[in-house]
C-alpha cells in the first residue's frame, strides 16, 4: 500500500509536517525491530499527544490504513514491525513524564520512559518498580506494558501486568478511556488494564500508565552455587523455594554459556561445572545474611561443588557480570542470535533442559542454555549465521522442536517475549480453535477493521516462521 | 419466567433428576445471597462435571434462558442472585478437588473448595496461599475469583487475581476453554485468565484453576497503635510503607468500632481513642522483630499515645480477636448491616474519613468504620433497620454520597465486593460511556444472547439502588 498524497495532507491537518516521516531512508529505518523480518511502512508519524493519537485513529478507520504502535523497537517479537505498511506511531518526540507519589506509593508515567529510569527515580523515594526485563536499560515502559515484560525479579515480585493498576488508552477507533484506577484494589467492572497490558499493541495504544511500587528491600546479598551434575542445580532450586525462602533471582547458566563466557572475557568460571546459579536475596539485612547460610547448607546438601557469597556489593557485582556477559559471549561468536523464551513448569525445568540437549545434537545447531530458571522462563539461545539457509533450515526445525518440547511438558511458547510475528504460526499448537476464538472476539468487538497492529498474534493460514525470510 | 415442563425434561437428559430443585421451598431459598435483593430462580441444577455445565449452557443458549452460577452466596454485591430467573447453577455437589504442587508452587483446585481450606493445604507445605477475605472461612474460591476477593493481606500481597495463573472455563456458548497454564510468566496471546477473574460470573463459569502458591513466611509479629487523633493514624501508615517496611496487614478501627466492640465483648480497647492501627508484619524472625521496633519509634514520632507488640502468638491473637470482633459487634446492634467497600488512594484515606463523618451528620445514620487502612481499602458499615422505611431513604442517600466522596478522591466504587446488583446503577459514575461500552463489548462477543448472569455489573436506564425493595 503506498499512501496517497491526500491523506498526507489529510495527517498534517492533525500532525506537524516536520514530525510526518515520508522519506524512503526513514521508512526503511522503521522497517525492523530487535527481531526478524523487514516490513516497510508508508508513513511515520512522531506523536507528541493523545489528541494526535486520536486523530490519526479517527482518521485510520474512516480510510482503513494499519496503525502500528513504536517504542525502543527493542521487541525481539515483532511488536513494532508494521506488517501491513501503513502507518508508524513513534512515541521518541513524545515528552516524557514521570512522577513518583510516595504517599500513594505510584508511578505515573508516559510511554516512553525508560523502565530502569523508573526504577531509579523511584529508588529516590526509598521505593522499587520491580519488574527489570534484560532491556530495562533501553527498552521504554511503553513496549513493556504492551507486551508485559518479564525479568529476572519476577520470580519474587510478579511480571509487569502485576504493577499496573491504571491506563490511559487511545482505543482502535480513537476513543480515549480510562482504565483502573490509583487504587490496588478496584473491582468495578471488567479489568480491561489486564487485558490491554500484554496485548501486544493491538487492542489500544497506551499514552499514560499509573504503576504500583513498593518499598525497597534495605539490602540485597548475592551468591553462586556451582553444580557437578545440571540435574542437582535444578532439585536445589525447589528445595530452595520450599524452604521458606523466596530469592529475588534465581539464575541460571549451563555449561555452553560458562565457557561462552569464558572464552570471551574470562571471569574465572569454573568451565567444567555443568551448571551455575546465581541467586539474590533481599529484605531485612538479618534475613538476607542468615537465608544465604540456610541456601549454602542446602546447596551442599544437594550436591553442590561449591557455594559463594558475596560479601560486597564489589563481589556482587563481579559475580552478576558473568551472567550479564552471556548475551555478549554468544553474540560474538556468529552474526545471528535467535533468544528463545519458551516457559516450562518449575518442576520441568531437568527434563526441558535434556529435551534441549536432543534438540541440538539432532539438529547440530550451536544451543547455549541459561535464563530466569526460579520461574521456569530458560532462554535457549541459537547461535547460527542466517545468510547461510541451509543452517537456518536447522535453525528453524529446531526451534520448532522446543516450542513442541516446552507445550508437550505443560509450558507455553512465550514467557515474557510476546507472540508478535515471530511465533504467531505456532499458536494452534498451544490454544485449540475456540480459545483462539475466544480472543478473535475481543479482537474484532474493539476494532472492527482491524487496523491496529494487525498480523500480530493471530495465525494466518498455513503460516511459517519468518527466520528464512 | 416459568420453566415449561419440556425444558425441564430436557434438563433430565443433562443432569440426574435428584439434582434439579424445583420446589417452591428450594426455589425460595435459592433468591437470597449475603446482599439485598430476592429473585427467585425458575429452576436450581446441582451441578457436578464440566460436561454438565456445558450441556446446560448450549441448551440455555438455544432457550435463551439466564444462567447464575452459584457458590456459597456469601456475596455483598449480588453476585449469585438470579435477576432475570432461569436457572440456577449451584456447585455444592460439585467434588471437591486440591492438589497442591510444592514444585511448581501452585495449588490446583475446583471451584467449591473453602479458601481457608487451601490456604491451610498449602501450609502442609510450607506454603502459601495469600489472599484472605474476611469470609476466607465459608466463602468458596470460584466465589473469590468471580469477584477478585481482596482481604487484609492484600497489602504485602496483592489481590485474589495476582495469584491465579490458570483457569477452565465453560463460556457462555457452552465451550470448554482453558485460560493460562501453570506458569507465571505467559504471554501467549490475550490474558483471558485476568479478564474472568473479577468478572463476576458474567464472561464464563469457572470450573477449575491453578492458583500461585508462595513460600511461608517463618514468622509474624502483631502490634496494635492507638492514636488520640484519627489524622496521625493514616499519617504513621504512610511512614511506615515509605520507609521500607511492607506488613502484611495494616487495618485500622475507629472510635465507632472501638466503641462497638467494648459495648459487644469488652477487650480492654481504649474507648477515648480516635483510631487504633492493627500491624502484622511476616518474614524472617530477625526481620520482623526489627521492624517492630522500627515501627514503634516512628509511631511514637507520629504522636501514637501507645504501642504494644504481642509477645507470644496468645496475645496476638487477642489483638486480632478485637478487629473480628467489630462486624458482629456492630450488627448486633440493629438488624440490618450495609458493608460498604468503596477504596480510595492511600494519600486520601484521612479525607474520606473526613467525609465519612460529614455524612454520618448529614443523614443521621449510625456509620461505623474499619478496614484495611494499608491499601485505600476501607469499610464503612451502616447500621440500620431495613424495615425502617423513612431510615432507609437516609440511609440509600448516605451511600450515594459515599460513592460520590470516593470516586471524587480518584478512587473506586468497589475494591472487593464487585458491583454485581448493588451499584449497577452507579457505574455511570465512575465510567464514561465509552468506557462502559468497551466492557459491555466483550460481553457481547462472548455472550451474545446475554444468558449468563445478566443483570449484573452494567446499569440499566433509570436504575436505582435496590435497598427499598
Amino acid at each position: 500500500m503506498v499512501l496517497k498524497t491526500e491523506i498526507v495532507q489529510q495527517l498534517r491537518r492533525i500532525i506537524k509536517p516536520g514530525r510526518i516521516l515520508t522519506k524512503e531512508a526513514d521508512l526503511v529505518s522503521y522497517g525492523y525491530d530487535a527481531s526478524f523480518g523487514f516490513y516497510k511502512p508508508d508513513v511515520v508519524l512522531q506523536v507528541k499527544n493523545e489528541n494526535e493519537v486520536s486523530a490519526v485513529m479517527k482518521l485510520a478507520n474512516q480510510l482503513r490504513i494499519p496503525v502500528t504502535p513504536r517504542g525502543q523497537a527493542s521487541s525481539l517479537s515483532g511488536g513494532p514491525l508494521p506488517v501491513k505498511g501503513g502507518m508508524v506511531l513513534d512515541f521518541s518526540q513524545w515528552s516524557k513524564t514521570l512522577k513518583i507519589d510516595s504517599e500513594d506509593l505510584v508511578a505515573v508515567v508516559s510511554p516512553g520512559v525508560i523502565t530502569a529510569d523508573l526504577d531509579d527515580a523511584a529508588a529516590r523515594y526509598g521505593l522499587m518498580y520491580p519488574p527489570d526485563p534484560g532491556s530495562s536499560h533501553f527498552s521504554t515502559i511503553g513496549g513493556n506494558l504492551a507486551e508485559n515484560s518479564g525479568g529476572p525479579r519476577c520470580l519474587k515480585y510478579g511480571v509487569t501486568k502485576d504493577y499496573v493498576i491504571g491506563l490511559k488508552v487511545v482505543t482502535p477507533q480513537g476513543e480515549v478511556i480510562r482504565t483502573g484506577g490509583r487504587t490496588v484494589k478496584n473491582v468495578t467492572g471488567y479489568d480491561l488494564t489486564k487485558l490491554i497490558v500484554g496485548s501486544e499493541g493491538t487492542l489500544g495504544i497506551i499514552t499514560e500508565a499509573t504503576l504500583r511500587l513498593l518499598p525497597r528491600p534495605l539490602s540485597t546479598q548475592t551468591m553462586m552455587l556451582t553444580f557437578d551434575h545440571f540435574v542437582d542445580s535444578g532439585k536445589t532450586v525447589t528445595r530452595i523455594l520450599t524452604s521458606g525462602i523466596l530469592p529475588a533471582k534465581v539464575e541460571m547458566m549451563d555449561q555452553a554459556s560458562i565457557r561462552a563466557v569464558e572464552a570471551y572475557q574470562p571471569q574465572n568460571l569454573p568451565v567444567d561445572a555443568e551448571a551455575i546459579l546465581l541467586i539474590e536475596l533481599d529484605g531485612h539485612p538479618a534475613a538476607v545474611a542468615d537465608e544465604a547460610e540456610r541456601i549454602r547448607s542446602l546447596a551442599k546438601n544437594m550436591a553442590a561443588r561449591s557455594v559463594k557469597i558475596a560479601h560486597s556489593s564489589e563481589e556482587a557485582r563481579k559475580l552478576w557480570k558473568a551472567r550479564k556477559l552471556v548475551s555478549p559471549a554468544i553474540a560474538s561468536k556468529k552474526p545471528t542470535k535467535i533468544s528463545e523464551d519458551a516457559t516450562v513448569p518449575r518442576s520441568k525445568i531437568a527434563e526441558f533442559c535434556h529435551r534441549l540437549q536432543e534438540i541440538r545434537n539432532t539438529y547440530k545447531i550451536d544451543l547455549v542454555v541459561f535464563g530466569h530458571v526460579g520461574d521456569g522462563n530458560l532462554h535457549p539461545n541459537i547461535i547460527c549465521d542466517k545468510r547461510n539457509r541451509e543452517e537456518m533450515k536447522r535453525v528453524q526445525k529446531a526451534i520448532e522442536e522446543i516450542f513442541h518440547a516446552a507445550i508437550d511438558l505443560g509450558g507455553t511458547l512465550s514467557g515474557e517475549h510476546g507472540i508478535g510475528t515471530m511465533k504467531r504460526a505456532y499458536m494452534p499448537w498451544e490454544l485449540s480453535p475456540v480459545e483462539l476464538d475466544m480472543m478473535k472476539r475481543i479482537k474484532l468487538a474493539w476494532d472492527p477493521n482491524n487496523i491496529l497492529n494487525p498480523s500480530k498474534i493471530f495465525p494466518a493460514p498455513g503460516q511459517k516462521l519468518v527466520l528464512s525470510q
